[in-house]
């Protein structure tokens, strides 16, 4: 809807409900405002759903509803979408009625037709309430928050979960990968997008204007996906340095002492940060297609590069570690079932295997209290050997137990994306949160385009871990 | 996907493909191509629900699908989409445990997200399959044309008109007004765009570059809504002529005798032609919306502006007629059921009021044999004046027997906007196509702001019509 | 300047005008506007260039008397610019005192401050107030239609002549080729640039739309320069065919009754056609950094091209050939002084070579009256082989007499830009024009990279032509 | 020229001197790229003016020479510029015989003629030079940029001078103001474009990215103008408060305290701070451009915007009062000649008016040694009033010796400019830099469009200041 168009119907809105108001007040009813206001947001949405005077009528009341909505503050949100579910939920004698026909029809035919009834029938109205917010100016973006929002209030009431799974569903089908442009994001992009990403970067904080401006030097890539809808927020970007050969310290990467590298000559190219830009599209991925169409950008424009490369880290290795160390400190097995593994052996043993559990031994001191070492470059060689084997062990052998799937979560995405571990680096990330992560550790993940959808059916399919020949050697 | 990427795996599957029919070949067994293709497309469709590679290598076996189906001849093309259908329909002994589930549920919760289930449940797989086609290179315009085939198709088997409201479903939520973006369209559109203008033109064909030219002057304007996901189609367009005075002839519009209007001093801007450009959006209605969007705009631009209207052809009222007349030849009582309407004074009558059917006898020599004119100018003073009434009459009168809205589809169409009828106007249209339809009379419509809620709300509550004095007068 | 503020102060000069017209003529003194317009203009003038008001105000002054002279009659504009350098030339007073001066200075730093101060005195004032031209609206083109006004009209008077030299540098200077911008133009670009391609296209007229889309399809390119203070206008377009080997007809590239050739496979580019679109601006050459910018875009984007050769008409043939067999028949030596070319055997014959001789005797039956054939197709093949071997004699050694340079127009402009004769093509041009200029016979140019730069230099310093082997055989 | 083309130039001829040094050293004969390399410029520089090869290729010779010139040192380029002003200045030879011929000539016609071909003489080859550097990729910014340096230089040598202004003259020609675009400058702007109003801002600095983003809020504007061929380069800006009322102190304008003003119901458009951004742009004057055309569009777009006004700083202030104070302990009478001024009252008493005299005295104490006050707040308000009584004397009486224009250099500008000097405010500007210059006071020019021609004219013709009542209140 224009702009216009709205502000001139919400304008005489307001006017009708102040002129209510004040006549209200001037005979002397008293008036609260709060207190009439499920009243009038119950009309208001009805009037919307009977779609009264036409349709684009019905659209506007939507958006000045929403408008409403963005004006309340946390408590009145909630009385909002608490009366939603309530009131404007799926008509549940309709579903039945439905149900009786559907079962008792034998045709296919009438089945099918049956089915649509269904699927319509089972379409609750605060959804298409919720659908026509998208006419608002930036309505696609208040839906992509109000999930957001419901993402955290979700367990307060039954309600808001339903709420926010539905509208989860609504946004998945708007999101559609195939919506979505990718774009190269420069020191040429808009100010206003270039804050989105300094408040958005979740891997590596950009600590000012000038870090972000050394990620977007000539020798650096930037990329976002973006939807039509909502086309100056990012979805997910990802941040690119082109290197020569594999690069294992992040800090090397941001602090750019080392000279820029002709783009044009550069062989590798290391995804050193992925984020996730918008918390109320949590659940619909698109990380394995970001990934994907950058290497086929970069292919084209590049054609130097041989290596596409993460730099990732390993968020889980020291709690995981941690929780290994408790156990044995309370006389229990370890390696089970906190990491109940897929590995035959492993579940053979119902516990770590021998050398594992010698190596958890060699560590045991960096941990509180009174650790040994506080940084990475405090800890011994011998220490250090250990750490990284069991880094390795942990890499590939560490599983959820429910689900079999890699425990690390990187780890478990990238390897679905059909990579493999390549390469682990020992002061990766020197800051504290390297530390507390994983004792500074990082690793790269390898895109072996020839490989990925056989890594990703084996990792899928049998739970194997596909990883290079040295990652395996210091895994053993 | 970018093309490059969607290319290559393209080119890895053909190859895949050839080496398989030619090793085939070479071992003598003999290969019929379409014999094997069913098979072929089969376990393309499973290896593709399956997500089998990573859902990138899905997104790119689909639209590997959908480069085969779009170089497939009609009868390839049934034959695919009678396997979607035949295979890869609902689960419906899934759909049956669910719904046995959300029955012996009692709890709202639980129905709640056995409702969620259900509405999975479904979801047939072919619509998965579908959905994934929007990342061929033009997607989204691939199921707009394909909804637009399987309208054709879709009475030759039941499956064929199931995918089609599947597919209108789908396409319904994908383009939902708030993704639309309205833009104007001038003489500096491309040529490209331009030419789709003249190909989709529906009410008064434009006849040569020329002729759109004229249509595109300073006095002129043409908007359309447009989405994202196919930017160069045009989904529907208006053109609007800015005069003084509401016009009543659509030649003088188009041939553009008379002297252009400074459009800043206009007062009325009349729409003279709408087309929907997608015959697979059939049924997904913006006209109400793009009419408002471009009245809205055109305020705001040209503050001279008093009044909108339309100069609207009324395609049904000389087929009307014919019936009345073939009705009265063969004895029958007029009237009904052929106009069966919601007026109280016809349905007490059971037929058409008397000085109605006075004007139709007036007007009988009008139809062949022989009739007594064959172009407006050469109808008589009376049989003109008759010819008005009538034709007011139909226009405020004439209904639809199972509805009760009005006969006339652009009748119906602009009262339902909350528009009147204004002014019937003699001479509208001078050529063959305005004399078989309405004898060459033209109707405007008008859109007055101020009352468009209020009579939509007649119209749709109470099947009242909305118009000028003058119109009323004439049908009296 | 903004159009508003133009506008504004347009209308205060208007209204301004219009109250002492008014005060005049009621005051009973009468009022010839047209007696009185050259007083007013010099008023204008001379505020304008005293900048009364301030520089903004000067200018829109200027604006307001560009607007004035636009809406002029041809007289009209022709007493103004008359007014202009009558009134309005050079300070010759001033001039000498400060050639004086120079003259007497013996110190390079004084001279040097005096040529300044002689180059400001060298302009004319009417020069500063056509630069200020530039502020209209569409100023620039402004200031080019009116040099191609004045270039039809230089003849008419000195002064005219002097204004349109004048003119000349001034656009020289802004018209700098490193100002202009090389654009693709394509089936996407605005139709009214494209209808400025149909009305300014000077070799090959084209006939319709489809005509036009025709060269703009997939294999064909087409490039322009612009300018950015007229960005709607096209200066200077070339057309380009893709095809395989270089191409000699001229109706099959046109036609396109062949098959379209993948782009990216074809490798010859065919430039068959560029067309200077200003009139304005004749004597700013922009074709030879036309052709090599195409060049460079045309290897960059499709690496598989290997040759780039024109395919061009040889305006001045036919009537070079008229000329030898008019002195023929008068009885005089033939070629020279007509074609008195800068070979030294021409010289040394003071005629034209035997074998040349013979061959026009092979063609003379081809002129009037009765002329033996009216189309190509009509010829005998043994005046077909004369004809040949005559224009490629012709294309090599035929000069103007006072510089030297080929005859042949066209032919001068390639070999200028390091092009070489590349092959004569019989039926390249199949319709009348072609008749008329060569008998059907076109040539190509070959722009071959590596030789380019010693082309031109052979042609501009030593007056040598560069031909491929087979036109030299054909020569001799 | 496109950068492919121009780089394989470039790469060919470095590949040329390549080899040729390499085959100098192998020869044995030593080489030093110093001692040779302006024997190696003068020669391209030559091959260049010849055209040699073609304009295409001298084009791209001159763009390898200013690709050389880029990587020198300052010695290097000082060494390259004065060999194109000792070998490559005007032809003196050849301007005394076109002067002779001139002299000689008694015919207009024939002199108009000489005329042209004096001002071809007079144009060094330098310049062609000079001017073929446009074709390098950033070739407009390189050669303003060049005179930024030249600027600096031209003290050093009296040819560094010449070419100077040769090139003031030739970027004159280009910048013409009509060809300039004014853009608006949001916060949606390149970063890249924000990062230089960072580093051009020239009167109040921008301290921080926050700073920048606060100037650019809805209810602030900023505006440059750009040229097209350095479209990445702000020539000028200016950044404008919307305010209600006239704004006194920047301080407020800039820390953003108070609360924004909706934009759309302010009525005063406050401009506090113009920067020329092109230190080699210096005396071509865009300025009094950028406010008219700023106010037309502000006008355009924010219809209830009543005065528009300047805040500005008084940099002349302190220093001319520093002036009197000296002249007046060395005994000397004050005013002149120091503040010759044009009002005949000043004239004729050759000093101070009395009251002017006495204020001094009041203020004395605030110079150094032991000033009494050394920030605004701690001035006395005798002294307060008398510097206020003083300033707005200085403001209107002060003026320049030589010309008699204002001697304040800003008041100068606005007063050029038509606008008259509004109001006078206290602790205008309360940081250091406004003590320094002006005691912390600020002043108002206000830009009454009614008036600005007439203040103009009064300003220049007459020297008259126009100015409020009350700042000639209190100047009296």
């Amino acid at each position: 809807m224009s702009q216009t168009f709205l502000d001139r119907t919400l304008d005489n809105l307001r006017s009708a409900w102040r002129e209510l108001r004040d006549s209200t007040v001037a005979r002397g009813l008293g008036f609260d405002e709060n207190e009439n206001r499920k009243e009038r947001w119950r009309n208001q949405i009805e009037a919307c759903l009977a779609r009264r005077g036409g349709a684009v009528s019905a659209r506007a009341r939507a958006a000045t509803l929403g408008h409403d909505f963005l004006r309340l503050d946390e408590a009145g949100k909630k009385e909002f979408l608490h009366l939603l579910i309530a009131e404007f939920d799926v008509d549940r004698d309709r579903v039945s009625d439905v149900v009786a026909d559907w079962t008792a029809a034998d045709d296919v035919a009438e089945r099918a037709l049956l089915e649509a009834e269904l699927r319509t029938a089972l379409v609750p109205p605060f959804r298409s309430l919720l659908k026509e917010f998208n006419s608002l100016p930036q309505g696609v973006k208040f839906l992509v928050d109000l999930r957001a929002d419901l993402l955290r209030w979700r367990r307060e009431a039954p309600g808001l979960g339903i709420l926010e799974r539905d509208l989860k569903t609504l946004l998945a089908g708007w999101f559609d990968i195939g919506f979505l442009e990718l774009s190269r994001i420069t020191w040429n992009s808009p100010a206003a997008l270039l804050e989105k990403l300094i408040a958005y970067e979740a891997v590596h904080a950009i600590k000012s204007w000038d870090d972000l401006k050394g990620r977007l030097e000539p020798d650096r890539r930037c990329f976002a996906f973006f939807h039509p809808g909502m086309p100056d927020e990012p979805l997910i970007f990802v941040e690119v340095a082109l290197v020569n050969g594999i690069a294992g310290s992040v800090d090397d990467l941001i602090n750019r002492d080392e000279d820029a590298v002709d783009p044009g000559h550069a062989d590798t190219a290391i995804f050193y940060s992925i984020s996730n830009a918008q918390a109320g599209l949590a659940g619909i991925s698109f990380g394995d297609f970001l990934i994907k169409r950058v290497v086929a950008e970069l292919q084209r424009d590049l054609p130097n590069l041989k290596q596409f490369s993460t730099l990732s880290p390993i968020p889980g290795f020291r709690s995981w570690m941690q929780k290994q160390v408790d156990a044995r400190n309370r006389g229990e097995v370890t390696g089970l079932p906190a990491i109940a593994g897929a590995s035959a052996t492993v579940r053979a043993n119902r516990g770590l295997p021998v050398h594992i559990e010698a190596a958890i031994t060699d560590c045991e001191d960096l941990f509180e209290p009174q650790p040994s070492a506080e940084r990475p470059e405090q800890v011994s060689p011998e220490t250090r050997e250990a750490l990284e084997q069991l880094c390795c062990w942990y890499l590939l052998n560490a599983r959820r137990p429910d689900s079999g799937t890699a425990f690390d979560p990187v780890a478990h995405f990238h390897l679905t994306n059909g990579a493999r571990v390549e390469r682990l680096n020992w002061l990766g990330n020197g800051n504290e949160a390297g530390w507390q992560q994983s004792f500074g550790m990082m690793v790269n993940y390898l895109y072996d385009l020839a490989d990925i959808e056989k890594n990703h059916e084996s990792y899928v399919g049998q739970g194997r871990i596909a990883a290079s020949g040295a990652v395996k050697r210091l895994a053993r």
